[in-house]
């Protein structure tokens, strides 16, 4: 089982990635995300939803027309954890 | 563009859907879908995006591994119409 990250590790992980947030009450990580249409946006989610399967590490997410919108969190870890960072990474590379 | 159904036909509508409410603040038809797993899921929404595509009626929606929570309105009418039936109806039949 992945381990929560560290304070540092999880701040230092962040800064890698583009323009994730950090939710300390709800101990996620989340992104909008914005297409030029639906088309494009389906895409995405279809890269992100195989990827997510195969990891065994699915996002919450939610979708309107072009938006995506992302949260991320590790429910057994209780917190973020590598398995948040490599999905949020895959995402970044696929929008 | 599709009308604003009447009130009698909204309800009308709705009580031939199976589990769908009306939100009267939002002006949203909405409901939640439950399935096995992710890959159940995914596949239902799947199909619904493409379908959605085709219609150019596209739902507000929001998915955690097995669940799919939709909302759907007619945001040029302000409210449901055919469509939003159309689109709920095709979403019962998938799930």
């Amino acid at each position: 089982m992945a381990e929560l990250l560290s304070d540092t590790d999880r701040k230092n992980a962040l800064s890698d990635l583009d323009g994730w947030h950090y939710n300390s009450d709800t101990k996620t990580i989340s992104k909008e995300f914005k297409f030029k249409d639906f088309i494009e946006a389906w895409g995405f989610m279809s890269k992100v939803a195989i990827k997510a399967e195969k990891l065994n590490h699915h996002p919450d997410w939610s979708n309107g027309y072009n938006k995506v919108s992302v949260s991320l969190t590790t429910h057994d870890a209780g917190g973020i954890t590598e398995n948040d960072v490599k999905l949020a990474e895959f995402m970044d590379n696929a929008a």
